[in-house]
């Protein structure tokens, strides 16, 4: 199943995507809840009742999907939980002389995530705005100190990220936190896609980053050095993991700062990152506003 | 003004320290909001309410102030942004060749926050947890590319954070943000003191750690490299700071690793933090629960 959040005048809703209709399950399952979040807390019992609503749904509950605003799948995460230097050519196009021995953690708060189609935003303080294209995991239920054997079941769904890196505020200081936290530079979406429609842990799909039709990033999930269930229990061994939290598992080689001549993002670029049996999430890049 | 968030049986609800005693801000101004970022985003208007209710209280809004259950005054922020390396004795204590040129910003998640008095857990997976005294500035109205000459407008008021830190896993990667974000380390509290009560960003005060009534870091607050106005310029050059955002604003020297020998925390130890012209934060260390 394909779940969205979209915009509604009458604030975010949860939708399911059935091809080209979305089920507007405000009106298809008045009982559920009305976020991600809570519908994710529910666990299975929660996905199968909305992929049961869904099914049933009466025409007054359906939607063009291409005509909804799609806001980030789970818009307001209690945690956003990034991996740096996670494929080995990656890893190497950064530092030649060493693998990160641990997955290499950093956090993004929720101000930084727009949604499918909304534009990436150039900071009106750099002009070194790159793309990252990155699998996420998106937890159920959470939980504590989950053994790597368990955590799938923690898990889900997936979606796609363009992890945005302001690359100057990046590397100005040892840590990397304010270059990744620049407002509107997290496209994530366009949709949760539930764990039955993809490989174990997202594994051995194609996942690239095309700017402007160009392709710039391309790699086998398949290819991360710490795979989604030894990331779910590296990180639950620290925090307790909460339902809608976001692991952003990292991206291949070829991002923009690291190619010759380096290529930046600015106005009117089209960023679409694909993965494999799940689809593109689509940004377009614009300017802050002066 | 002291504003707190403690518990009671009905949830969460926002409390005003007079001295010994504590008006509960649910019966004495059943009007304003029941936590503190809506109270916040109020601006002034919110803490003169506050203020004005808590002198006026009834009889049954008074609480003695020794009785009730702290919580984090802000028990959810939407951002907690640290700070590494701010005072120059800690920075060279760390590392004696350089201090950093920019602001070294960290993520830290609410998971890891607890309130005065309640433990700071020692992790079933280290022993390594340390202390770090710090001053936390806590947004009130928020924004974006706010001036240094504007910032402490934005600043509602000051707190103590005892920023716990689990140093092996902090120095595993180049990336401090795991060590730094195990549940129950992060003590914030006891109260936010208004800024009307403290200096101007609240600079040149005594700030210090006691271990078990022993001192062990000592400075003031006007040894900062980057100060309160700075921090909150840097930070908002990236994102929008929102009502209730906490800035813990950097550890002086004389943290428990750097010390010779080293010096960990271990069930049994009382951490006190403590501010000149604010009060004391204190928390009990108990090892987590297997």
């Amino acid at each position: 199943m394909r779940l969205v959040t979209f915009s509604h005048a009458d604030g975010p809703r949860l939708g399911a995507r059935l091809g080209d209709v979305l089920i507007d399950l405000a009106i298809a399952a008045p009982e559920l809840p009305r976020d991600m979040k809570s519908l994710l807390a529910m666990g299975d019992a929660g996905l199968a009742a909305a992929e049961a609503a869904a099914a049933g749904a009466p025409s007054h509950a359906q939607l063009r999907f291409s005509a909804v605003r799609l806001l980030p799948p789970v818009p307001h995460p209690d945690k956003i939980l990034c991996v740096g230097l996670n494929y080995v050519d990656h890893a190497i196009e950064i530092d030649p002389r060493s693998l990160p021995e641990h997955p290499v953690f950093f956090g993004r708060m929720a101000t930084t995530l727009i949604g499918h189609n909304a534009p990436l935003l150039r900071p009106r303080v750099s002009r070194k705005l790159d793309f990252e294209a990155e699998v996420a995991a998106i937890i159920g239920i959470g939980g504590r100190h989950i053994p790597a054997e368990a955590a799938l079941a923690h898990v889900a769904g997936y979606a796609l990220f363009n992890e945005g890196s302001v690359r100057d505020y990046q590397f100005r200081s040892s840590q990397w936190f304010l270059g990744k936290n620049f407002d509107n530079t997290g496209a994530f979406g366009p949709e949760l896609c539930t764990t039955d429609e993809l490989p174990l842990g997202a594994r051995g799909l194609r996942l690239s980053a095309a700017v402007n039709g160009e392709i710039m990033q391309e790699a086998s999930t398949a290819d991360m050095l710490f795979d989604v269930p030894t990331l779910v229990a590296a990180l639950s061994e620290a925090m307790t993991l909460a339902p809608g939290d976001v692991i952003v598992t990292g991206t291949p080689s070829g991002v923009g700062f690291a190619r010759t001549p380096p290529v930046f993002l600015k106005p009117g670029d089209v960023c679409e990152i694909e993965l494999e049996g799940y689809g593109v999430l689509r940004n377009p890049v614009a300017d802050e506003a002066v």
